[in-house]
């Protein structure tokens, strides 16, 4: 336990990081401070970087890969470029808690060799660098999980995704932030203070994955790892315009994370990828499972990745193959925002006209109900470790640990009995066989809705400490359905002007209505959610990738 | 809640059971009194029924279902000559709660003109008549779980498994024993009293699934329902030689059982068939599991049934297909009697001469240990719902419930805290860990092994009261193993004397080394069991089904 004033560790811990990235080589250049620079700091990194580097940090992980496995770029050189854009990403956003110059370039360099040796790359991530969120365990490093009273732990072996992610060929090279207590939408902490987002500094990263998020976005890096237990993965790649998916329970491993709450089943926390592209999302859930992990890790399910899939997923009993989509435009409790409606618009109009493609309302089932359920069940102990780390360090209560802690009816503000969890525990899987009857009856018209599209958030990317309706996201984590994150747009308040004359369905709703004026949303990602029945994670891949060469591009149009 | 003094409820329910005995035509016969006849009473029912009934009573399920599907046999002759042949059991042995004369020749009666109209059977189960626990809910039939207080409970709806049982075509036609509160490897509560073992009355049936295992032996059931969460459908298996499966969890439904603890999810219970026959497991699993129950039970895993594999589970990456098998002795902390001993050095001297099956020795990890984290977790809330269940009818603790509850030093006598059970949840995880471990290394010495063979229990049936070690069982539902156990010879105290000299390496080794006395022993059907990996089931059933083969029939000698 640390025994300093917050504030001390606080500045430890940024001087630490600010040294790791003075170790950087070559020397990052001078960012521009925000004064200087439009809110939207995108555009930026090109400004400083050069052509080869860019070219590398501009390129989907899988063209990398390419480039990597055949020797047309070195390790070193990729991972140099992005250490240096990962660097500068720092400075604009606040994303980063520290890098690792030393350890990736000594990896690259073995890696580098390896290839020359052996004239082939020593796994499917041959020489990749991948981004790491904090929480996640790294073998002599630290593991605060957001709490300043928890800056001592340290990482006593590698994760087992890490282990399975560097037998695969990969180079860690940067760590990422992560909001106080892992449970905000948001990420800020006491150590790093706030991770904004890139394209428009006055709004939120997302979270808890926000500094992942950011990362990637400024393209600091092309492939990281995110967890999510309510929308931590999605929230931060909806927000900040990448791509992001939520895999169903058991299927990638948990083990050597930090985090409150080790022990809990009732609501399974999961980790999964965030990148640049789909093809990112897919090696990364390919290389894990292949690795069969459940051999090493029992709670696992020893279910093969079968993306691209022998047979499709998507063929129908006549033998055709079709997409039905069930569309969720509002979940019933929260209506999103102008530019979420459009970007379910644009994309739909486009599907409408592709013969295969099946599109029909999803009428949300008791999605009110759901957040009763799980907000309770996230905090059976009544948020016991949250508030003995929090009260240990004496740091303050942010105000998003706060709104998740204190401020949720259903969140108990005492350890519940064990009674009380076994109710609740039997709701929740009353509630998900009645989730699951209402999509076996879709097939009243035909067969089955294939996959939901629906809203990843109550609208963009909001102002700060805003993020409070987590339905969207939650929903699909009390289901434990497997869900990607897609860019469709940008937010342009001319084409988003606020819905005059709508009338709120309850406080909830009322909140988030009159939290959106469009001018202060400028340039924000506009992003959708593709979501399957529980273990359809290849199916929802197929259905995305389908969506994908449909529409022909996504997002639908470049972002600026 | 009932009301009534317990004595009273307990004649009620007893009445009720003779009289639904006494609605089955015809009549069953007179059945001769215990002082007419020997300890072992597996003879008896021949005595009694015709050669017809002989004949379609004493055939394993996979026999009848030919002939009932093809009309060789109608349902009705069938269902009637279980009827007969369970009512007969139930004197003999005290192993049913009620019959259903009425509603099963009906539901036969239907599914004989079914065959006549349509000339092929309604599914794979056409005809056949299937058994239940008790627990296992059946709409409005009584649902006490062993509880006199809960005579009162009425199934709302058929079970989860019960549906698709009949959807497949079966016929329910008996309900059977359970033990007071469900946590006994014995059964006896104060409804109904002891279910006693058939091979010899003074031995105990086992349990929870004591009912089933009996009347399956009497040959009053072919196939039947059994849960486990502890060894409850492996104990009553292998006591009374019949054959039994304990699947992974999640693989069927459990929906629309009573049981105290319901929500709890540290150890989870498991249903699985109890049969005759290896034949009559797989067509039970391979029959629920192509239903895809998982799309109405999203807690259930989407794995379809793939026994007979397409490729064989046991082919090595030489493409040579080899049985290797670990052998447990004893483990470690309670030392088998000598028949069980007796019954692995007699199957493994004949698998030793089968050139494709490699037989090592498994050490036992830690089942000290296994057994101090699942007793607890079995009881996080103190056993509260068990407590106030007792104490409500005010009927006496039976000596096992007073063991299970009371005698166990990790069993809680208050409720865990949330946080002691998710330490609790920690340690279980990494025990699973460590064990994945333990096997993954037996590779060194070439290929992992396949399965492991080992006792079921430290000796045969025992004495009523005194089937106070769970370990040889719960070790595999607290590390999630399918496990499966078959007959492999019977007690016979010329070959099976007591080991002299024998020093016992704890209380628990010498209870049970002192509790062996071989002539009280007679006639003891002597089971193994063969475990897999979490998840292997599948592979359980092939390697099963290779070492019958290998060794001609099991059990190894016919059973008198």
């Amino acid at each position: 336990m640390v025994k300093a004033p917050w504030q001390d560790v606080a500045q430890i811990a940024q001087d630490l990081r600010a040294k790791s990235i003075a170790d950087i080589k070559p020397a990052i250049p001078d960012v521009p401070s925000h004064a200087e620079i439009p809110l939207n700091t995108t555009s930026i990194p090109r400004k400083l970087l050069g052509e080869a580097e860019l070219n590398i940090t501009e390129s989907p992980p899988e063209e990398l890969l390419r480039s990597l496995a055949s020797g047309q770029l070195s390790s070193v050189e990729v991972v140099t470029a992005f250490l240096r854009r990962a660097g500068i990403a720092q400075t604009l956003a606040n994303c980063v808690t520290e890098v690792l110059p030393k350890a990736a370039i000594e990896r690259a360099t073995y890696l580098d060799e390896y290839l020359k040796t052996n004239k082939k790359p020593i796994g499917p991530l041959h020489g990749l660098p991948i981004s790491v969120k904090e929480h996640i365990g790294m073998k002599g490093l630290g593991l605060n999980g957001g709490f300043v009273s928890w800056w001592d732990h340290v990482g006593k072996e590698d994760a087992h995704i890490i282990q399975l992610l560097q037998n695969a060929g990969c180079v860690l090279y940067v760590r990422t932030t992560q909001p106080q207590c892992l449970m905000h939408l948001e990420t800020a902490n006491n150590l790093y203070g706030v991770t904004v987002n890139p394209y428009n500094r006055n709004l939120t990263s997302g979270g808890s994955s926000g500094g992942e998020g950011v990362l990637i976005a400024l393209k600091g890096s092309c492939l990281g790892i995110g967890t999510d237990i309510g929308g931590s993965i999605r929230a931060p790649s909806a927000n900040n315009g990448i791509w992001g998916f939520k895999p169903t329970s058991y299927r990638l491993p948990m083990g050597g994370m930090t985090a409150p709450m080790a022990g809990s089943e009732q609501i399974v926390a999961v980790v999964g990828p965030m990148s640049a592209s789909f093809e990112g999302c897919h090696v990364f859930m390919k290389t894990l499972i292949d690795q069969k992990p459940w051999l090493t890790d029992p709670a696992l399910l020893p279910m093969p990745w079968t993306y691209p899939p022998k047979e499709s997923y998507l063929t129908k009993p006549d033998g055709e193959k079709k997409l039905k989509i069930g569309i969720i435009w509002s979940d019933g409790v929260v209506k999103p925002h102008p530019p979420v409606i459009r970007a379910i618009q644009d994309l739909t109009a486009k599907l409408k006209s592709i013969p295969e493609v099946e599109l029909v309302d999803w009428k949300p089932y008791k999605h009110d109900l759901a957040w009763d359920v799980i907000s309770a069940l996230y905090f059976c102990d009544g948020a016991k470790q949250e508030k003995e780390a929090l009260a240990s360090s004496g740091e303050p209560w942010l105000p998003l640990t706060e709104f998740i802690i204190k401020e949720q009816p259903q969140v108990p503000d005492r350890e519940f009995t064990i009674s009380e969890v076994w109710q609740r525990t039997v709701k929740r899987d009353e509630y998900r066989k009645e989730y699951a009857k209402a999509w076996t009856e879709t097939a009243q018209d035909g067969y089955p809705v294939d996959v939901i599209l629906c809203p990843v958030g109550p609208g963009a990317a909001p102002p700060l400490n805003q993020s409070r309706y987590w339905g969207y996201t939650a929903q699909w984590n009390l289901l434990d359905y497997p869900a990607m994150i897609f860019p469709v747009t940008q937010l342009d308040p001319k084409k988003d002007p606020v819905e005059t004359g709508y009338q709120p369905l309850n406080a909830k709703d009322e909140f988030n209505y009159k939290l959106y004026e469009p001018e202060k949303y400028v340039d924000a990602p506009v992003s959708l959610q593709l979501v399957g029945r529980r273990y359809d994670d290849e199916k929802v891949f197929e259905a995305m990738e389908f969506i994908q060469k449909s529409v022909g591009h996504l997002p639908l149009e470049s972002f600026k």
